[in-house]
């Protein structure tokens, strides 16, 4: 395999710090072209004095200087603001861009990396809420490779390599269910922002966590499994799978299914995507069935779980829906955050917002932008007039 | 996908009759161009009825003329006897022979279609027990497919599809049970054939039925995934898995595993191997989580199921001890399905054959074939002196 020159936005979350552990794994095969981080500046000296990038990008201009004084002398150029990211995504080195930006501010960056013909490694599920269909067409055209970071959605990318020839039956996208998994609604009433930001198996940001208590994390991931893999939302079925270790399931027309499993670890499809198609051995601690003798599955509960079932709605409905409902919940989740917002009144939020904004079909990537931000501005009102 | 010609050594069997209804389904992609039956003369006549092929063998001349009769006026040539199936699976029109002979009779055959450039879809495990270096030699040499049809194999094969690049790490051979799981010895000492003729999941001749049941089924699977994906005896182990849904599991050397699934129904690894690399639509039952909902994973117990530690013990030794130890085991269940032998006299009879036989290193063909009858003489003088 050539050596693989990585872009990493959001290099100082999870995601993005999990991504350099691999990165410094595989010294042979991968190096760093950009570093970008939403607000983290000594996170991100410390890793730009690490993996000497060619650029870095704080979005937040408070720390610029600051970053600039400590990579002095180090011939590493240095930006600032949400529009230098669309900049820094052109860098002629770029093999891949890895998208680890939270919301659907990883959205432009995206599709500039597309139009420059590199390959995404996407952790970004917003991307492809917002506007899949858009982006789908542009990965085609470009003849750019598009893998996802997800660890379901990487599953099911592993289980269909080799199978191109093969239709998909049907997918079904595993979900641990989350802390409150078994819960009434009466429970989730009275459910505070600690108990949420408790996921039973996976460390991820808050952002994902809060959407994983609620399932909306998995309501997104079926509109992102929609555009990826090229699917009917009938296609999509999720399953309660509390243990985290079957990732995700594709049934093809013949009945056979093919899953990928292991431990809940984000640093294996983080590797995955970036050495992909090569599997290189690493020092991951191994799934043992001593440690996991029972499996279990059971149906998701979109009644009690409302934002589960208002994703399939808006998926079902198409046009601008899911962007709406994606600026909707990153409205809501960073309210509940706040305090200012129970648990339950972000599935309210959320479906209030999306009776409010008018339907739009067909909307162009012009239009998306402009729905997501009067969206946004929707929501916040609402949450105001409460 | 261009019709393929299959010859079906064994039709009248659990496996041929099944490819069969898997033939009737796709007369688009798949044809008959040979059947042979060890003694089922009514039956291979209405077979042979239906899809006309070439070529019919009874290896029992006492059905001959029955055939001949019946079949007048078709324009099928009829024979009888062993040595007609290295014969027919010579035919020129065949691409596909599919092997689901019982035990070790289906080596010679297998040979001679290999050696004629023949695909092989590989029921007959004992094939690759007896002569798996040999045999994988020879595959590579004649450059044709070993289609794997037993569950598990396929299972193997269908998750390394694309990933030809990717060195396995480990499999998991995943096995219910059997009808004993759970049980001690002083329960087996007790054992009847009706009660070991009872398999929990799977619909399966009366050998492989008993080999379930005693373990040495997988036993035989262990050495013959050594040889069908070119493994380490240390790379290969056995988990008990009494659902019968995951099929089996391989693990990459990045951790990652992927697992393939359903239900336990032969008819979709028969399928897999007549229409690889292609999936058709079947109507097939489908799996579904609400029906399984928990699935769980026990260590196999090879001091109750001496068996099982016999087959590894006789694969990490090598050499002719598989062949001694199938030769022993295909006497041994003949012996207990006459009520000669004993559930736990038929390790006795194994462990004693191999005792007896002095070990060949780096055996030939005519080694192995002399071996085989050799141990069969053996076992047998230890069960004529109980």
């Amino acid at each position: 395999m050539k050596k693989r020159n990585i872009a990493i936005l959001g290099s100082t979350g999870s995601i993005g710090t999990q991504a350099l552990d691999v990165v410094r794994a595989f010294p042979d095969l991968l190096a760093v072209s950009v570093l970008t981080a939403s607000c983290n500046a000594d996170l991100l000296i410390a890793q730009a004095m690490e993996f000497r990038p060619k650029a870095v990008v704080l979005v937040n201009p408070a720390g610029y200087q600051q970053i600039k004084d400590a990579l002095a002398g180090l011939d590493i150029s240095v930006f600032c603001g949400e529009e230098a990211l669309e900049e820094v995504v052109q860098e002629e080195t770029i093999d891949v861009v890895l998208n680890a930006i939270v919301g659907s501010a990883g959205l432009k960056p995206t599709i500039v990396a597309i139009k420059n013909g590199k390959d995404i490694a996407l952790a970004n599920k917003e991307t492809l809420v917002v506007a899949g269909e858009l982006i789908m067409d542009l990965v085609k055209k470009h003849q750019i490779r598009m893998l996802p970071v997800d660890s379901e959605h990487s599953a099911i990318f592993q289980c269909l390599v080799g199978e191109e020839a093969n239709p998909i039956e049907k997918i079904y996208l595993t979900a641990s269910g989350g802390p409150f998994r078994g819960k009434d609604q009466a429970f989730l009433q009275t459910v505070t922002k600690l108990q949420a930001l408790k996921h039973p198996n996976w460390v991820m940001g808050a952002k994902i966590t809060i959407d994983s208590a609620s399932l909306m994390n998995k309501g997104l991931e079926v509109i992102e499994a929609k555009w990826l893999f090229d699917l009917d939302v009938e296609q999509i079925d999720v399953v309660v799978h509390p243990q985290s270790i079957i990732h995700s399931i594709v049934q093809f027309t013949d009945g056979s299914m093919k899953a990928q499993m292991g431990l809940p670890d984000m640093k294996l499809p983080i590797q995955h995507a970036l050495t992909y198609p090569l599997r290189k051995t690493n020092a991951f601690e191994r799934f043992n069935f001593l440690n996991h003798p029972t499996l279990t599955f059971e149906t998701a509960d979109t009644d009690t779980f409302r934002n589960l079932g208002l994703a399939y709605q808006s998926l079902r409905e198409g046009g601008d829906r899911p962007c709406v409902l994606n600026a909707a919940n990153e409205v809501a989740v960073a309210a509940f955050l706040e305090d200012k917002l129970s648990f339950l009144g972000m599935s309210d939020l959320i479906e209030a917002t999306l009776c409010q904004q008018k339907k739009v079909e067909n909307p162009s990537l012009q239009d998306l932008l402009a729905i997501d931000q009067q969206s946004r501005i929707v929501a916040r009102d609402l949450i105001s007039s409460l």
